[in-house]
């Protein structure tokens, strides 16, 4: 995987993985969604700064929750926004993806939004655009997601700011799962100091030790003195094959519950991507408990957001100064 | 049906139902109304005062028409308007209408206008809903439309502004309309002289007497009299088994003509909710005729919006106020 | 086709079609875009010019890539925008188009764009909607398709300023094409020196004499001298019966290649109204080449909706002037 998202100078240009990105960055990425967050909290939830530029969120594959996320996001920050499904139109005219992407380049957009089922798609077409869009992955495949793994580490730091005395756990699909993939890279550069994941020898990835992180398979040991405790959402829908067990069989043996919580810290703080599947990787009472902040995440969401969306256009910006 | 939809000091925070309301509120949103109103013919039309506030309109029942009447309200007032077709986005993901909720307040939403088949499902999420959110009931079942009633009295008041010496006669199926239901309400509350309903028995509530109407089954007594004539719509996708005659039966017995007209005062209004089924509960020439208003109640339905939306979220601003 | 496209005074109200429009009016659109062209190329690509006005894209027919460049251009105007898939909404509850239209009326809005299958659609709708709206006809059967007409003409200019000494050849099916009647008439009303069209009998008009074009049947006379190439998609989805060889025998005898394109003079531009069939009206290596300016024309789409949009309702703006 390139940098190909960082401009020459370092700058973001596009948001595609957390892969090989370095730690100030990340942490600018942070320190930019705070200043939106007070923003949020204003009578008046908008700013300029991308006033009269276009976003299109352009998704391969539905999801109304993170599109919305993202349309959020654009208009607090006055961009103008154009939302394509793609599979239902351009594409039925036969037109090729690339002949798609070059048309809305020429309508002089400035920012794709994409979402795809296929791992890649996002880095493809960030490969193939014009020098003035950026590309942003709002997911692609079992590959990255990487806007949520940066709103989980702005919701770990706004709790327990100091990364190096942490130790994290992710439970359930490892292997299928792009947030935890970005998730994972995201803890590693920020120098957390362990990375654990749980969950059956199915649904994990072979070379989870060359990831650093270490591997349990049962709750009790793997919970032991945890600070965040990460669960993942069944996607019954990615599953192919008998992978898994029952709903029922995985809630008993993976299931965050009132009693598996209490073998981590116990003011350890827990989280989900969403949407949740309550009582299959986590009880009603832990994600509606007092140490969920399911919900903050999905604030904070919209906050990552503005801060990425506004850094890759600056970086625009700086970029075609330099060359006027 | 509890009041819940006012404040303490009795300001309108949600509005999901006529009944309970008191005269004095119901005057407020006109008088707004008729502020707005003439916004509508300027030639920006479009004032700042709800800028930065996200408007989700949340429609688990598809309704085109009623959706842009409240999208346009929004952007008229400089909301940003996200558009959630509910039945085919979230909930396929099995995530439960609490959470998508919780998850749309999180992203601070500020207002939800709700449109849904259940009666009681407007009030349901009001009562479920955090602090900073503003719940407008866009329909709900055989329950409400409170804003489709706002905006008939509102033509009414133009056209004849003396409520206590008005003669209003509704015709057609009383028993499953919410806009009736809504209707009844509103003129009992602001004191008109006398309500009628007219129809078949098989779509007459059986509690008629005790919401203070009339009862009539024949137009030519029904009519007599009358100063403003409401024609609702035949909603065939709404009845259930044997209870109404054919539509022809139905136009012949109970159709809105120009001869059912006469009956009426010679200056009666002719008024319909809206989309019409021309031969079926009226003629084309009385719905396009010298005597109808029912274009009017359409442009007088974005004004009446406008008033409901900023009344309730100007109740927000000034408890937010008032905590911080 | 009468003017009622235009005012008494001669300025622009609806856009309908090309036919009986003269010249200045053209090349005033033209000059229009060139002002908005540079709009676009700025980092805050918006002018206030339309703000508040409301614009609804009546799209009865499908078509993403049209409904986008509108949608962008009234964005870039600071318009509202309500984007109505008719086929799917209100129609579906049974109310008449003209319903549709005079709700949408009734709701203040200030212009339709109108896609249909039928050809005259967009010209019948102008004939009845109230003073105050403004027609855009974004497509029609096959009919007409003005916008295109016009950013194609703009985009000759472009490379080619002086109209008298060009030769234009449009290269397929013509009989079919809305885009090639309204460019043909264009064409004529700008002085272009020879208009050609090259295809099979089978998809050429009868009258094509009388439309004042030059008839070719294949691509070494037709091309021989040509200083603008259009090529029109091949519509699968137009075509009924047995008019049309197979694409491969169609792509031999009139797909545009690196061998034909030498046919016209070096110096020739390619264009074609998208979206492209690779392989079948064109080759890649064309449409990619040197000569292709088809991305050109996709940038130039955005401007000459702005011009378009922005003369219709600066028309109204006069006209309200004058009544008040």
């Amino acid at each position: 995987m390139s940098n190909n998202q960082l401009t020459e100078s370092g700058y973001l240009r596009h948001f595609l993985t957390i892969e090989g990105l370095k730690r100030p960055l990340l942490t600018e990425i942070m320190d930019r969604a705070e200043q939106f967050s007070s923003i949020s909290n204003q009578q008046v939830k908008k700013v300029p700064l991308l006033r009269g530029k276009t976003i299109v969120n352009l998704f391969f594959e539905n999801s109304t929750r993170t599109r919305t996320t993202f349309e959020l996001a654009a208009k607090r920050l006055s961009a103008d926004v154009i939302n394509l499904n793609i599979s239902t139109s351009a594409t039925s005219k036969g037109e090729s993806l690339l002949d798609t992407l070059h048309n809305l380049e020429a309508m002089h957009s400035d920012m794709f939004i994409v979402r795809h089922n296929q791992s890649g798609a996002a880095e493809f077409i960030a490969q193939h655009v014009a020098p003035h869009v950026s590309v942003i992955n709002a997911g692609d495949g079992c590959h990255a997601h990487p806007t949520q793994a940066m709103l989980d580490m702005f919701t770990i730091r706004r709790h327990k700011p100091h990364f190096p005395d942490l130790c994290v756990a992710i439970i359930g699909d490892i292997l299928h799962s792009r947030v935890a993939r970005s998730q994972i890279q995201a803890l590693a550069i920020l120098g957390v100091g362990e990375i654990r994941v749980i969950g059956p020898k199915t649904l994990l990835p072979i070379d989870t030790q060359s990831l650093g992180v270490h591997v349990y398979h049962d709750m009790e040991s793997g919970l032991d003195g945890v600070d965040v405790v990460i669960t993942l959402r069944l996607q019954h829908e990615r599953m192919q094959g008998a992978l898994l067990p029952s709903s029922n069989e995985y809630f008993a043996r993976y299931g965050l519950t009132d009693d598996t919580l209490k073998l981590a810290k116990p003011d350890a703080i827990v989280m989900h991507p969403g949407p949740i599947n309550r009582g299959v990787e986590i009880a009603s009472s832990v994600a509606d408990g007092a140490q969920s902040v399911i919900l903050e995440q999905v604030t904070h969401g919209i906050a990552i957001r503005m801060a990425v969306m506004s850094m890759a256009l600056g970086t625009q910006a700086e970029q075609h100064e330099a060359h006027s």
